[in-house]
C-alpha cells in the first residue's frame, strides 16, 4: 500500500563506526517477532534528542529526558508493540526497570540508558518479558544490524524505513545512517515519530543540538498522516567522533553546514517515508504554500488542506474535486485574507487564478493529475515572501479499517 | 445509518402564520426530484441571518448579504444539488438571475429575494433549469409545506430534519418551526449549515438578531462531523408578527427570554440532528469539558477530541481505546496545562483520574459504554469554572465511501 516506497536492503544501510545494534524478541505483542532493539554508543559520543510536545507524554519520554539531563548516553533501548503511555506511576517504574535491566547486562549506570516505546497506548508494559530479552539483545550487539533494527521498531508500518549517506568533511569520509518508524498518529509537533540517526563525525553537543532541531523542523515537523500528535514521538541524533575529523564546535562553520545538509536530507527522506507508508495511503501529497506573509501562515494554510478529511477522501477517489481544496483554504483562518489574489495549482494545472476558477481549466486536466500517485498542491497567497511545505497522504477505507481493528 | 434520529411527520411540522412554502423539481442533479424551495414572508416580517465565516464563501451567500442590507426580505430561494461556490463572476450572475426570476413571478424587487444553494462545489448553477422551475414553486406556495421543504433542501442527508414547538407569550400561542439540512462538510464557525426557523411572534430586528446569534452559538456552532467548514452555511430566523403578541423590543424582557429558550431548543435539536445524520455516522458523541479557565479552552479541548480521526475510528469500532482520547487532550495546546489534575469519563465510567489511569477501571466497563449508540466524553480540567460541549459522530467506512464517491 505504501506510495512509491521500498524498504532499504541490508547492504544499503551502512555501519556507523562507534554504533552497535542488538535485536531480540520479547514477545510483547506476538511471539518470535523482533520487537526489542538496543543501541550502544561508543564512549565519547554526543547525543541530541527532541521529544513529543504532547502534554500526556509517555513514561519512557519522561524517563529519557531525565536520564539525558543526568548522564552521558551510552545505550538506547527501544520496544515496539506497547507505547507505555497513559500508564501512570506503574509505567514510569516499568521504564526505569527496563533501563536497570540494560544496566545490569552492560555493567553501566542505569541513567546512561534512554528508553523508548511505541505501540498501543494504555496498557502496562510487560517488564518481565522485556528484562528476559535484554541479555539476548546485548549479546548480539553488532555494527551491521541497522537493517534488523529498522524492522524491530516497526508497528503498523508496512515497510522498514532507513537510508545512509556519505560526505567528506575535513578530509574524512563521514557516514550518516538513519532509521525511522511511523505510519499512524502522525502529526509531529516540534518532535517526530521514533527516528534514530547516527554519524561518525566528531560534533560537540551544542552544534549537534542545533543541527537536529533545524533538520527536524524541515522534515518530521512538516508531515501529517491524520493530525494526531503521538504521546511517544522522539528523534535521536548520535555522533560518535570515530571518523577522524576535527571536532566541529561552530554551528556556522562550513563543516557544520555540510553535516547539517546531509542530516537534513536523511531526515526529510525518512519523514516522507513515514507519509508514503501512512496508514492506508494510496497517494503522496505535497502541499506547498508560497508568497505568504510568514512561514507560520503558510503552514496554517498547508495543514488545513492536509488535515481536511474531505480533501483526503477526494484524493483517495482520484476525484479532481478541487472545490474542497478551495473550501479548506477559505477556512484556514489567515488574517485579512484577500481571496482575489489567490492562485491554486494541482501539479502544473491552474485551478484557481485571482480567486476565481481558472478560465481554461478542464476536468480532464484535473483528472490527469489526480490519477498520479504523487501530487503537489500549490497555493500562492501573493501577500509576502514566505513559503512552506508539508507532506501528507490520502484517506482511504484502509485507514478506517486499520484504526478500527487496531487492538483486535 | 442515522443515530437515534427519525424524520418528522408532515403533521408534526406546524404551519407558522405568515410563512408560505413552495416546492418544485428543477432537475439540478436528477430529474423529478424536489430540489427547489421558495419561502414567502408576509409583509411586516423581520428576518435575521448568520452566514459562513469561510473566506471562499459561495455566490449566493454574497448576494444574500447584499440583498439583506438593501431591502426587507420577502422571499428565500433555496436549491439543493449545486452549491454555486467557487464559480466566480458567472456564479454571482447566476445567483442574481435566480432572484430576478423570483421577482418576475412574484412581482417584487429582486433585492427582496435571498438566494441559498447547497450541493457540489465548483460547478456552474444551471440558471435556465432554475428559472424554468421557479414559477411552479411560486404557484404552489402554501403554509402547510414545511415537510416538503425539509425534503427539498436535502443533499447527502439520509433523513429530513425539522420540528415545531409552541409556547405562550404575552397571552398568545406562539409557534416556532425549523428545518435544517447537513450531513458532511460540517464544522460551522459562527454560522451553520442551511437552517430555516420561523415564528409568528412579533419581534423587532435587534432582538431577533440577538436571539439568533445566541441560539446559533449554543447549537450549530457546537457541532462537527469532519471539521470542514462549508462555503455555503447559513441560518435564517424569521418572525412574522402574526401571533398577536405585543412587539418584543427588549432583549432582556421576559418575552424575549422565553422566545430565545424555545428557539435555542429548536436550534439545538436541529444541530444535533445534523450530527446524528452525519455522513456514515453510527455513534452520537457529546464531548463535554468542565472546569476550564475559559469557554474557549474548553472548546479547544473538546474540538481536538471531536476532530481526532483516531478517536473517531475507535468509536466506530466500539473499541474502548481511551488512550486516543488522552492523547488528543494532551495535544490540544491549552497553555500551562497541569496533567496531574485531569479526569476523564466515558459516560459514568472514570478512565483517568488525577492525570493517571483510574485504578478501578476495567476493559469491561469501557466496553459497556462503547457498545452504546450515544456516548458522552467528559473531561474535567480542574482549573476554572468554564464549561462547554460540542457534538460529533464517529468515522466509518461509509464516511470515506460517501465522500470518495460524492461526484460519481
Amino acid at each position: 500500500m505504501a506510495v512509491k516506497l521500498s524498504a532499504p536492503t541490508k547492504t544499503e544501510l551502512l555501519a556507523v563506526a562507534g554504533i552497535e545494534l542488538g535485536i531480540a524478541s520479547a514477545g510483547i505483542k506476538t511471539e518470535n517477532h523482533p520487537d526489542l532493539v538496543l543501541i550502544k554508543l561508543i564512549d565519547g559520543s554526543t547525543c541530541s534528542a527532541v521529544y513529543t510536545q504532547n502534554v500526556f507524554c509517555a513514561a519512557p519520554v519522561i524517563v529519557a529526558k531525565q536520564h539525558q539531563a543526568a548522564a552521558s548516553v551510552q545505550y538506547l533501548l527501544i520496544n515496539s508493540g506497547n507505547a507505555n503511555a497513559g500508564t501512570g506511576e506503574q509505567g514510569l517504574n516499568a521504564a526505569l526497570a527496563c533501563c536497570q535491566a540494560v544496566a545490569e547486562s552492560a555493567a553501566v549506570e542505569s541513567n546512561t540508558v534512554l528508553p523508548f516505546s511505541t505501540g498501543v497506548i494504555g496498557q502496562q508494559l510487560p517488564v518481565e518479558k522485556m528484562a528476559a530479552a535484554i541479555p539476548a539483545a546485548y549479546a548480539n550487539l553488532a555494527s551491521d544490524q541497522w537493517f534488523e533494527a529498522a524492522h524491530g521498531i516497526m508497528t503498523t508500518d508496512t515497510l522498514a524505513k532507513g537510508l545512509s549517506k556519505q560526505i567528506e568533511i575535513d578530509g574524512q569520509l563521514i557516514t550518516v545512517t538513519g532509521i525511522a518508524k511511523g505510519s499512524g498518529m502522525i502529526r509531529p509537533d516540534m518532535a517526530t515519530m521514533l527516528s534514530y540517526i547516527a554519524t561518525d563525525a566528531a560534533v560537540d553537543q551544542q552544534v549537534l543540538d542545533s543541527i537536529l532541531l533545524k533538520a527536524v523542523n524541515q522534515s518530521f515537523n512538516r508531515i501529517s498522516v491524520d493530525g494526531d500528535t503521538s504521546t511517544n514521538d522522539a528523534c535521536i541524533l548520535m555522533a560518535t567522533a570515530q571518523a577522524g575529523n576535527k571536532l566541529i564546535t561552530d554551528s556556522n562553520s562550513v563543516e557544520a553546514q555540510a553535516l547539517y545538509q546531509v542530516i537534513a536530507e536523511v531526515s526529510q527522506i525518512l519523514a516522507q517515508a513515514i507519509v508514503r507508508d501512512g496508514e492506508g495511503a494510496t497517494k503522496f501529497i505535497s502541499v506547498n504554500v508560497q508568497q505568504g506573509a510568514s512561514s507560520e501562515e503558510c503552514r496554517q494554510v498547508a495543514y488545513t488542506i492536509a488535515h481536511s478529511p474531505l480533501v483526503k477522501t477526494a484524493f483517495f477517489a482520484s476525484d479532481p474535486n478541487w472545490g474542497r481544496i478551495l473550501a479548506a483554504v477559505g477556512r484556514s483562518g489567515v488574517k485579512d485574507f484577500d481571496l482575489s489574489k489567490v492562485a491554486i495549482y494541482l501539479n502544473d494545472v491552474c485551478i484557481v487564478s485571482a480567486g476565481e476558477p481558472a478560465k481554461d481549466y478542464t476536468e480532464a486536466q484535473g483528472q490527469r493529475v489526480m490519477d498520479q500517485e504523487e501530487i503537489t498542491i500549490q497555493v500562492i497567497l501573493d501577500r509576502g515572501e514566505a513559503e512552506d511545505t508539508v507532506w501528507t497522504c490520502d484517506f482511504s477505507y484502509d485507514y478506517v479499517k486499520i484504526n478500527a481493528e487496531y487492538r483486535t
